[in-house]
């Protein structure tokens, strides 16, 4: 894979359910769509924000399948895999392969804590199952386990293991992947507040789950640092931190569902026992929107 | 439920695997046994220590009536029913109720943190379709989620809501939890080098997988404290201190399991990612076990 | 030294002021005098209590000579004399000599962190220059410095540096203490809340401003552990956790001045920065005090 | 004062000393030098990095005399006054003041933990008794005591209180306090490892000891913020960043002044307890430094 494949704003949708608790396909592809066409630079199913891990297997498959279909090759799309056994992992890793997904994404999920050479098999034993890229995905607020930058490296080593995404919040993190790693490593940036000083550190891209409420923001801030524009990377940084902080503290997919619900997109419902947001914070969600929309920086 | 139903020492089996990572019945049973003749005053399968979040369905089904048929009755089982989704904790629930279980043990396990009404949500629904008791388990390095002991509080107004394992391993908790719930709510400790300080501090019962090793010194330290006696308590506990210490820091299915091959008991085999110690931690381990069999305190 | 010297309560004075932020001797004397005739173990002058770091040279000397001149060798006297800079720490420890201490306590200070190496250096050139014991008090929260179990085990080759403060409030540093360095070394507690888990564990004492308020019920706790007695230790400590709590969460100085002064004995004046609770804060520390008072575990 | 008055790179000197532990007042003379005609944009002595609390009143005033009349005007001044008391903050405010610094910084020290009401008293007292500008500096890890931005807020209501530096280390903070504060308030970065963070920010200035090291490189990275060129800065920002960490993380008096004496400068002696480098140490940041200049990229 090239490794600019991946690049720019790679976006996360929501999993919509029914009152039932069934995913819903109609919502979902529609939601999905919205992405493609907002100019997000890559489409990832199955993240935290798609509340993975409380899906089962027929959940998850249909998903990736009908995620992968709805995008059709406009954008790469990256699937997330991960499960607590290595080898569900493999299971659902070779099922994205084979739906056709461009990568998929890993996280060492743990309910014991692992160690580097329990990490480093687990990796090693899917990688050596499938053909496409993987995202080795450090997130110790979800996963219980913070993999070093010298595991990464270790993991680097993996043929098919070529990108790596940072959601720790920590920018030194990445100026440290950056000097060990060296520019040839693609590094993505996994923690929303974080994304001027990421982009600043040389990060190649932003997984985020905003480009569902504020495409427009969220692509012009990639494209300012593109062009090297500093100060207008900032000014459009400034306009949407704020967001950013509140769908992070809220939880991802409950407040990106209230801002679907407030854009007329429609977010779906949950499934238990997560719970929409309360009306305070709708309410908060809402005048954030608003106030979006009317000062927005004209680019 | 009798308040005094579960106390004492609450011991944990670990749940061991053949070479092609399927439960193996025979050893569980025999490790189950010994757990029981040891003098345990209850057994808890399907814990941290039995990898639960690990199994599929059919596997904790398994091992819930494996253990509770095997217990037969001679001391009150307690088994663990967690789940990401709400859902799926009912479906175990009902399953260890029909199997025959005391009580069950949840801990609100979460990738997304939970609020405060998620989590009474969560409890009120399981409470409502089951009529045994459930142990609220907080245990915030596993669950991500910390229950703050207001929110104790509340879940213990839910009808079959009548025990706390603490697994802080902040004994100021424990002080807080008997001041502000008075004597008559059972909490149990769930933090192996805390011991000594619950049980000072006045906790009903210790959830541990030490008695798979140790139930001598485990079921002594317990005994002392009956008797009121702080000094032998004390003795006894500095016996066992570093053994506690060190199954905790190398993770309960990985110590547990040595120290049963090291007795000769053995422990089996393990599902991938988790992955036995090294030599030098089961040498580590083996010197241990040896001076407390050599040095122990004559009570 | 003998061992025994300093064990049971060691009660820490405040430093008050007069409305010129002079220290008021008179006022000093009685609350000194107090400590002594409630039955304290030991008086512990220019403590953190006693606001130490915040007084200049004269007000140290003054304070120190009058505190045992006060007690008159009832019981023994530990003068704090912790700096900055090794040649101040020196400058006191001989005055505190001079004037009749029994023993120094001593917190490695620090602005910037210092290394083992400069600790060990900094204790041994002072231990060098007195011929009186010296206690380690190690407490990160106020000194920056956590020195670790190795170093306290390698101050103590220093001739005399014989007795340790903990005051890091986890109870396993003290586990630690015991097991590492054996009966032989006196440790003390300079943690409140965690009197009891502390005596349980085996501390010979227990350092605090409590008994500035409640001296029988610190001294009770301290005999109901002397008694072997864990029933009643528990009682009684459980009578005094809240207090205990607030005083340390709201600041010593500030609670303990606020409750001399509901005791009618007068707590002074502050000095600034440093101001006295609000209003809400002392009528919280009122109820309390009164509930003590009227419920107390006749022993 | 200007808004202005302060920008760019704020460097801080350290504080030599001869072999009796006394200030070297002519090696101080040349090091100040040597930052003023290297281009600094400001000089504050009795900083962190000049060990202003190891220091007596003599000694500060004459590092604060001595340094104001080395920079002679050429760069605005900004001296440390900070004390545990308010009385001594007053009078070295003052002290300052009169000597003719451009303005003075002030962290709250404490040793007991300071409610936001005494810090603005304590603030306020300063600021009514002296008329040159007061920066406000924020560093937990060193004064104990986390000023939340609102609190910030608060004291920039005090008339010549115009100014705050952040240290703690966490780029959230600067979003925050650019957002909450707008354009109109100055803000400075005092963490040497958020340095492109902080500008791209949009921090006003850098607080920094490395100046006495490589001050080219501080200034071109400021210098190419200034342009608009985001690459530009961040190939300068990721020559230092190893350096920049290494002093932090060695403490910058000892690392400065082992840095000095490499550079053929010298460092001068240490206050105890306070001590050099490890030669392994020194080894290692000559290397860094003979890095630097061998493969410093051209501006």
């Amino acid at each position: 894979m090239n490794k600019e494949t991946f690049k720019g704003v790679i976006a996360y949708p929501v999993t919509p359910f029914d009152s039932s608790e069934n995913i819903d396909i109609p919502l979902f592809k529609k939601q999905v769509e919205r992405l493609v066409t907002a100019g997000s630079h890559g489409i990832a199913p199955l993240g935290s924000t798609g509340v993975m891990p409380y899906l089962n297997d027929g959940e998850k498959e249909e998903l990736a399948e009908t995620c992968i279909r709805q995008v059709a090759g406009r954008v790469p799309t990256l699937v997330g895999v991960s499960n607590l056994t290595t080898e569900k992992t493999v299971y659902h890793a070779q099922f994205a392969e084979k739906a056709g997904a461009t990568a998929v994404m890993i996280i060492p999920m743990s309910y014991w804590k692992l160690t580097d050479e329990e990490i480093i098999k687990h990796y090693d034993t899917v990688a050596s199952k499938i053909s496409i890229p993987i995202m080795v995905y450090n997130n110790p607020a979800t996963s219980g386990v913070d993999m070093s930058p010298a595991l990464l490296k270790r993991l680097l080593q993996i043929p098919n293991v070529t990108m790596i995404k940072e959601s720790t919040g920590d920018i030194q993190r990445m100026y440290y992947l950056r000097k060990e790693l060296g520019d040839e490593v693609a590094f993505f940036n996994g923690s929303n507040p974080l994304a001027l000083a990421a982009f600043s550190a040389g990060a190649n891209g932003w997984c985020t789950a905003a480009p569902n409420l504020i495409p427009e923001l969220n692509i012009a801030l990639y494209n300012a640092v593109q062009e090297n524009n500093m100060v207008k990377a900032q000014k459009i940084f400034y306009q949407q931190i704020d967001l950013l902080k509140f769908i992070v503290a809220k939880g991802l997919p409950r407040s990106i569902k209230a801002g679907l619900d407030l854009l007329g997109v429609g977010g779906g419902n949950f499934k238990s026992p997560l719970k929409p947001l309360s009306e305070q914070e709708i309410a908060e969600l809402d005048k954030m929107l608003l106030a979006i929309k009317d000062e927005v920086y004209q680019y």
